[in-house]
């Protein structure tokens, strides 16, 4: 483990044990089957990191609240909810190293367990009786869904270009930490610069997240990842690396390129030149690049607010975020 | 088209212009397709009996407001979601006389595009500025999708007794309809007791309209359905007219009727035969006459209010719900 990410542990450890504690708190569905299927998903090991942005950036804002963890996973229940659809949309096998909820069960199962969770996150949402708070909770889950429509729509598409991508993974990903940094200085009832402030280092910090995360799929084996490596590929995703690399390569590569994305079924070798390609050309390197261009801007965002604890944190897990692809 | 039917037609005529064009105004997602998704289910002519019920249930409370068609569209929004979800789950075919959006598109855009519409409903309810009518309309959802998991983990089972069938539909129908009759008053700031007999009037209504909804597939053909008639059955799933025969039934005819459940191919003179054995048991007339105690009773929740065009509307609509099954 890095000495960065045993930092960011030790020093969110207490926080943690809240997480998990109200995790399993406030689940408590009437029909037990329930509880076993969103159980299996979100008690798989979860880095719960967008409930301890919620917390600390709500500390960050000034709140001196003691039960925030309770508001703090309305995102963590909203992040299981989607990742149990995507899974389903996506044909999944592995999530977290073990076998998706749809497979243990079925997908009517998995898709009826994602809308219970929704639903949980928007009525622990309306417990803070806070209209802009549901309002913001609303419209991360509105976004989410177009955005993975947006990306189904593009399956497989050689001409993606990185306009759609970046909107792709602002709906899909970075709107959900935005929400959560947000929803943070809201709750610590900030002031209007403040809670902008916190939207823009969550809206960075997403995009950063999410470009690492698609690094990951070329840089990091299938036991690594807990899930199947090139599995975006074989998905049809084109991400930014590939989106990159397809971008700058000769003529005879880019067409050799394209019909691997357009043949699912590639072999390791055929993979293994991907990715070599991909750092000839620069699409690993771009996407690092990008990736630590947002982190610079998620902590900049941070520039206004008094250098303590709850900062450095903040920073800190930007920083971890650009350094989990490399 | 029956004289009822026609006056409570004539009644909402204003109203139902007011919710087609809240629904078309409110839908604006920023991504094409999931319009065009969205739309297939929900401009395929429904009855938009949810939202003429909050609109109404508001205006008997005592409610002016011209504009409530906006909040009303959100519990025809959720329907829509659920419908969605529920005919990717039961593998459906046809909604409304058309191809299911699952078919249109796939799964995976169905059931994101669900997430869409449940997702807008609870925007639709964060502005409202309510906090108790986003924990009404949260709560269903929850309720909703465990409703449908316990009706999917019930399927084909032979011994599913009274007791669940009605957890059941209270679960996946009579919540909504409770839900949304309870933001109608909540709408317009009414007493509790008046918020109370909103709620019980709905609820009742809901399991009416759920048993009667229930009878019309052994009452009706395929072509007046707009579905597959004996679609129920053959999805494994029991509703209150074969769970009543099987508790009256004759050894041998009880036996004969379990193993026409188990095989989901029966020809059409065994469906008959089916049939004929629920008229003989009584299965028909008793849930005819569960839903006729429901829609009394809806109607008796009414008793308080003063009577006018608003109250005779809405018992004309539970005398409706249920003059649909004969």
């Amino acid at each position: 483990m890095s000495d960065l990410k045993q930092k960011i542990l030790a020093a969110v450890r207490e926080d943690l044990v809240c997480v998990e504690k109200a995790l399993a708190d406030h689940l408590h569905p009437h029909f037990e089957l329930v509880g076993q299927v969103a159980g299996h998903l979100l008690f798989a090991g979860g880095k719960r990191l967008r409930p301890l942005l919620m917390m600390r950036a709500s500390r960050l804002c000034g709140c001196e609240k003691e039960d925030l963890a309770q508001f703090a996973v309305i995102f963590e229940y909203l992040h299981a909810a989607t990742l149990m659809h995507d899974d389903v949309v996506d044909g999944a096998r592995l999530r977290r190293g073990k076998a998706v909820a749809h497979n243990v069960w079925d997908p009517p199962t998995a898709v009826l367990t994602g809308d219970f969770l929704l639903a949980r996150s928007l009525s622990l949402a309306a417990r803070t009786g806070l209209p802009e708070v549901i309002e913001v909770i609303a419209g991360i889950t509105e976004q989410m869904s177009q955005g993975e429509i947006r990306q189904l729509a593009h399956k497989g598409d050689v001409a993606l270009g990185e306009t759609i991508y970046l909107d792709v993974i602002r709906c899909k990903t970075a709107v959900l930490f935005q929400g959560a940094c947000r929803t943070g200085a809201l709750i610590a009832a900030a002031a209007p610069d403040q809670a902008a402030a916190m939207d823009a280092y969550g809206f960075h910090l997403g995009l950063a997240f999410q470009m690492a995360d698609d690094l990951l799929d070329y840089t990091q084996s299938t036991a690594d990842l807990g899930k199947a490596a090139g599995a975006d590929l074989r998905e049809g995703k084109l991400t930014l690396p590939v989106i990159r690399t397809l971008e700058q390569a000769e003529e005879a590569d880019r067409v050799w390129i394209e019909a691997l994305i357009r043949n699912p079924d590639f072999s390791t070798a055929e993979f293994e030149r991907l990715i070599a390609l991909m750092g000839d050309y620069g699409g690993i390197e771009y996407t690092r690049q990008c990736a630590a261009d947002h982190v610079r801007q998620a902590k900049e965002a941070l520039g206004g607010f008094e250098d303590n604890d709850h900062r450095r944190l903040l920073c800190d897990i930007a920083e971890y975020a650009w350094s989990r692809s490399s």
